[in-house]
């Protein structure tokens, strides 16, 4: 599309209300708009963001055999008195009263929902194990909003519920939602992210684990051991580690895994979480099925969460320079970004029309900015900020040596091939190179999802 | 995918409390399960349906130039006090306070947010016109829930808002949604949609068309003439008609537009509806933008919504027989619905396996039923209710005979060529042409959606 016609403003300066360096940027790109606290609008370029995590995420639950459902965003306050969150959930919980004076919550997790849906359906062992998952809104009354899209009253969440009849079975199944969150935070592109032991605070059961992004801007407390793999939320370290040992004693600097003083304290952003539930839900909203043998019992269960908004935020957080987010290609708004310096100059104009017709014609997303009368400077500004991996630069001093410009968004921190001037007559054939470059070197998609080059 | 693994149930007893027959097959079918009043949630099967409706959507929102946003469901009332909704609705808008004592409201629709993003963006004249849309739940507090999916107090809405700088504009732009929405329900599989004068009611303005399935199930009176175009509202019929005549006429049986008696009232589902706002909220709200002379204007607007749920249901209203809905292959959750009687006999077992593999290879969409020791009766009631367009049968009988049966859902309209034995060497091709002619024949997609056969 045109950048002329994209609904959304972009400016210098940064907003002074801006705590942390994701949040300036999305502001000043036109990401998204404040509209209340902690609840935000999404402008066009965040939303096609936003869409591309969400079908990675899709792709990912279907992978490991997750149905797509959805369940309401209100709830009638009797679900969550059966498995009694009404009274134990704080503030939080947003309760309200409908005309006929009925109670009413808005959900901001989905376990009661989960169980409500499929108790008649799982009455057999034959229907295990399952698992269903929605993409919806949620809404929590959050004391402290902050850090643009980091912590947020409202947003989007992905959030995946599994049914088992047994311990081992979920534990199993556990280890194969690990798996597909770390393929999906490598694909949105940030493989760096931790796997940390958690504590499982209102959601209960005893086993879960975080999915932690370290960074300066993060506003939770991780404790990692510099010898070997132990990982533990500051607020988990008094629960038993993976390896099985007391981990009390990582609040006295040792490692309670490798034994070792090298343990430090990092800043991370949450980009995910999973538990494993137990019959929590299930035994409070008496949710049975029939064994083998004939006898009544209670499912186990796991749920499985992440934030979109949160997720885009972060992954800008991780990559990004001082001039905008270095969008990976498989969740950039865009993949290449055409600007036309002087589109008043004709044969110029015609170069990169042509280039952006062909381009299309593809279906290689570009957004072309052709407008008239702005400087280079205000062009790369707003292109920086836009993010897209791939730009390409048409202006009458490329014309006139008969090229045009192709350059990397992150040529910063790669070496100078990134950026080079090619024949017009080669123009989309780089593009293309260079594109498919990126997708392949960020292992951004999988087997089956293989891009169509 | 594996029927045997799809959650959700299916049965055989209407329910008592369905008065249209599409709520019962859609409860029995396992489409969706009653959460609260006027509350469901989607089981994977509706939400297959829902996902297809809400991309046909898309695709005709983007090609009239529609960018896609996200508004929150959750407002400031702050926002509504500008517009003087807060006070001018009635109890169908959710109040309630936050932890801090803010007044929030649930978005019933979004006209206001469209509004508060956009009011810097279009400051000028030279941004105009735009369109921005979004999918997003909605929650209105509705006295009397109705009729399963047709009348809900939540649902997942597809709503629209386009800004112009002159009404004339705006009446073009108008003209150009309409079209797309005629496009949007012949795809869906429902062209007879009939559009509708209509009254605008709490959204203001003062020209807004209802789209409107006719059929005994709905619950809005559709005055229709027999003698010309002439159709309205019931509850609009004491405005301007589209003629230009007064439409007070109507209320004594003469159509005011070729003045016939041959005026009828039906009854009808209003599956969407489109408003040519004016300045009703650019106004309130003090959006203005700066006009080609330097002077200030307020943006003249119109908005647009389908409800999704409210859609898949007409669909189903609209064509089904006494066994289940009989979806379009546009919309179906699944393509061709493959039954192996007796997978217990190895041949059998083979034949369809290998027609199953090789559908999902070639990138069709496929539901196969290899349960054992269920009767035929049974599978069939059970593909009846899922109302995949093309059904294959794969039996030991047929086997023998060296043929699978090649069904057409709706062969009760058609004539029995629907209907076919096939050899075995030749059930993928005849899959795949029978799959062509659906697509074809219903005219489901459009130049540039164009499937891949």
């Amino acid at each position: 599309m045109k950048l002329r016609n994209l609904v959304g403003q972009r400016f210098k300066e940064r907003p002074a209300d801006c705590v942390i360096d994701s949040h300036a940027l999305m502001i000043r790109g036109g990401y998204m708009k404040g509209v209340g606290s902690g609840i935000f609008s999404e402008y066009p370029i965040l939303r096609r963001v936003t869409r591309k995590i969400e079908n990675i995420i899709r792709e990912e639950m279907e992978r490991i055999g997750g149905q797509e459902v959805m369940f309401p965003v209100v709830m009638p306050a009797q679900l969550w008195k059966e498995s009694g969150r009404f009274e134990s959930v704080g503030k939080e919980l947003v309760r309200f009263k409908d005309r006929s004076d009925t109670d009413l919550v808005l959900g901001m997790t989905h376990e009661e929902a989960a169980v409500q849906l499929v108790r008649e359906y799982g009455r057999s062992y034959q229907q295990y194990p399952f698992m269903i998952y929605q993409f919806q809104r949620k809404f929590r009354d959050e004391a402290r909003p902050r850090a643009g899209m980091i912590r947020v009253r409202e947003f989007t969440m992905k959030d995946a519920y599994s049914f088992h009849t047994s311990r081992k079975d979920l534990e199993e199944y556990y280890a194969k939602c690990l798996e597909a969150y770390r393929r999906i935070f490598r694909r949105v592109g940030i493989p760096q992210v931790e796997v940390v032991a958690s504590d499982s605070g209102m959601m209960g059961g005893n086993v879960s684990h975080e999915f932690m992004l370290l960074t300066d801007a993060g506003e939770d407390s991780v404790v990692v051991c510099g010898s070997c793999d132990y990982r533990a939320n500051l607020e988990a370290v008094d629960e038993p580690a993976a390896c099985g040992r007391s981990a009390g004693a990582a609040l006295e600097g040792v490692c309670p895994c490798c034994g070792s003083r090298s343990l430090s304290i990092r800043r991370g952003i949450e980009v995910g979480n999973i538990f494993q539930l137990g019959t929590k839900y299930t035994e409070s909203m008496n949710m049975r099925y029939i064994n083998e043998s004939g006898a009544a019992e209670y499912p186990v269960m796991g749920c499985y969460g992440i934030g979109i908004g949160r997720l885009a935020a972060s992954v800008c957080e991780a990559r990004h320079d001082n001039r905008g987010p270095v969008w990976p290609i498989s969740i950039a708004p865009w993949e290449v970004h055409l600007c036309c310096l002087r589109p008043d100059d004709g044969e110029t104009r015609e170069i990169s029309d042509t280039l952006y017709q062909k381009l299309q014609s593809e279906g290689i997303e570009v957004i072309y900015d052709d407008r008239n009368k702005i400087q280079a400077g205000e062009m790369f500004a707003d292109a920086d900020l836009i993010g897209a991996p791939v730009r390409v630069i048409v202006s009458p001093r490329n014309t006139k040596d008969g090229v045009v410009e192709i350059v990397a968004r992150d040529s910063a921190h790669m070496d100078n091939q990134m950026r080079k001037k090619v024949p017009v007559g080669r123009a989309f054939s780089e593009v293309c190179d260079l594109r498919r470059k990126l997708w392949s070197d960020g292992e951004m998609y999988d087997e089956g999802q293989r891009k169509n080059f």
